[in-house]
């Protein structure tokens, strides 16, 4: 077992402190596919595979809707530790074949995203594999985390509206851990909105918030071009509907016919981006349109375009 | 014309400041990849848009083997600049898509790199367009110096040997400009070892300086994995070689049936990286095999794997 404080070093790709530029006024974006893997879940998989380096892990399982897997088959590639990833039936192909470049396996399962994920832990429960998951795994929220830290340390306060799509919720929690640390530091002293964006095809968090209701109203996810936040039955969902609930964080739905115009949108200005990034702007021109024009913002550039061509 | 200092923050999307890492030991790379675009071209076409915007440029020509026209495009997409991309027949068909993603118009021309810049500078004679070519343009060099500039920042020195790409030389003269430029100033006082990397099946400075020519010894590109550093007649030869003679530069050839193999052990230790990057590695084999165990040296890997895929 090595605990030392440098492995860490050895596991890095140089992850994070992304820049983040205007797109339109105070409208602000994080070029959060600026990474080495061309998704923000770098952040997670460089502190989750750092840990699972230090207490000596051979090999691991994880699923994911692809873009965490490709993350930690990467990490895993770089640190030497065999993995297998599971993916859902549509998942894109450019992400299958990066996982399987990083000499992963990639076990394609048919059926949803949450059907993907029993499987994957029915063998996690076999065969007592390391789940390297993103979800279930505390050590990725530590890397989340840093989306935040980043923002004040490069604008030095932070946006009034803060915009994160959230399916499982990987970047939701670490946002929310890290700005109540900052408040409890005195760092800020005003919680920003935050407004957590999901697909209006698989929306479970906004129907719970719509119903009023103290657990989460699970759904089955209808087909969606946002397919990194079509998750119907989050396994934190206790934690973040908390979390919604402290903070008086904002449930908004990206219309599904406007996710390709907002890609096109965003790509005629410059910023070549995934579909389920394209949805975060289709969710923020729906967020202006109910509570009125909404300046300060910002909004995460979590997956770059190429990774959902073809 | 609007000359304030205060263009480029509108041009800029974030571009530069990549991390470095070790590969090996003290073999390094900088990873020029995490970029708006996905290649370290932004480097340049952020410095060149932003000098365009500034004396009111409305509408360009480029011509690119497809990373500089991906980001030209983007720049001026961000910047609302019209513009025309050239790409040779063969160019990736992920690279097309993000010319056209960013609203420029991609022209095929059917035949050669080199024979694509002619029809391109024909159609800069003819009508007058704006010529926002990487090689042409000097304000492109101005944003790959930072290249060097930023290893410095981050290391605090500048490694032993730099493995430098060389197509039509705009990392490369960037790079040699900017190595200058911190030998005049006293910051470093050695100038590094630079070795020039260029493709077996193309490689004109290679072949002069085997034959110890005093001007370029054109060659027609054989077909090439990589397709980024394909350039037969490159545009600024005289230059180059210039700068090659001056600082014993090293030119060494990458052997193509070892690009893919490159590719593979990258992704492998978790670097997903274009071809012509993988290029790079094997010429750093070659290298080795040739002149013996080199250490203390520093790549760069110039584009996303995702931009060769398919
Ligand atoms: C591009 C993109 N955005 C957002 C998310 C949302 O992450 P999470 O499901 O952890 O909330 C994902 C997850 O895969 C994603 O791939
Ligand atoms: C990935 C990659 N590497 C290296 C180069 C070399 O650049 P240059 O032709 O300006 O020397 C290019 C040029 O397009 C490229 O796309």
């Amino acid at each position: 077992m090595n605990l030392d404080g440098d492995v860490w070093r050895r596991v890095s790709m140089g992850e994070g402190m992304t820049p983040i530029v205007s797109y339109n006024g105070n409208v602000f974006l994080k070029m959060d596919f600026m990474m080495p893997t061309l998704s923000f879940k770098d952040r997670g998989a460089a502190t989750l595979v750092s840990h699972m380096k230090a207490i000596g892990v051979k090999k691991c399982v994880q699923d994911s809707s692809g873009n965490a897997g490709v993350a930690v088959a990467a990490y895993c590639a770089r640190s030497g530790i065999a993995c297998e990833i599971y993916v859902p039936e549509g998942t894109s192909p450019n992400k299958i074949a990066m996982i399987e470049g990083f000499g992963a396996k990639a076990v394609v399962v048919p059926g949803t995203r949450d059907h993907c994920a029993e499987v994957c832990r029915s063998k996690v429960k076999e065969e007592g594999a390391y789940y390297a998951n993103h979800v279930y795994n505390p050590y990725f929220y530590e890397g989340t985390k840093a989306y935040i830290y980043e923002t004040f340390e490069q604008l030095k306060r932070i946006p009034r509206h803060i915009f994160i799509e959230l399916g499982n919720g990987t970047l939701f929690i670490g946002a929310v851990l890290a700005l109540e640390h900052l408040m409890r530091s005195g760092v800020i002293d005003e919680f920003p909105q935050l407004i957590a964006v999901q697909s209006e095809n698989c929306a479970p968090f906004y129907e719970t918030e719509e119903q009023g209701s103290s657990s989460l109203v699970e759904v089955t996810p209808k087909p969606t071009l946002a397919e990194g936040i079509a998750i119907g039955k989050p396994a934190r969902a206790d934690e973040v509907l908390d979390m919604i609930r402290r903070h008086n964080v904002k449930v908004i739905t990206a219309p599904e016919d406007r996710i390709l115009p907002c890609r096109e949108e965003m790509s005629k200005r410059g910023f070549y981006v995934e579909h389920t990034t394209a949805a975060a702007l289709a969710a923020y021109y729906r967020y202006c349109e109910k509570f009125g024009p909404t300046e300060d913002a910002l909004l995460s550039l979590c997956g770059a375009g190429l990774k959902s061509e073809h």
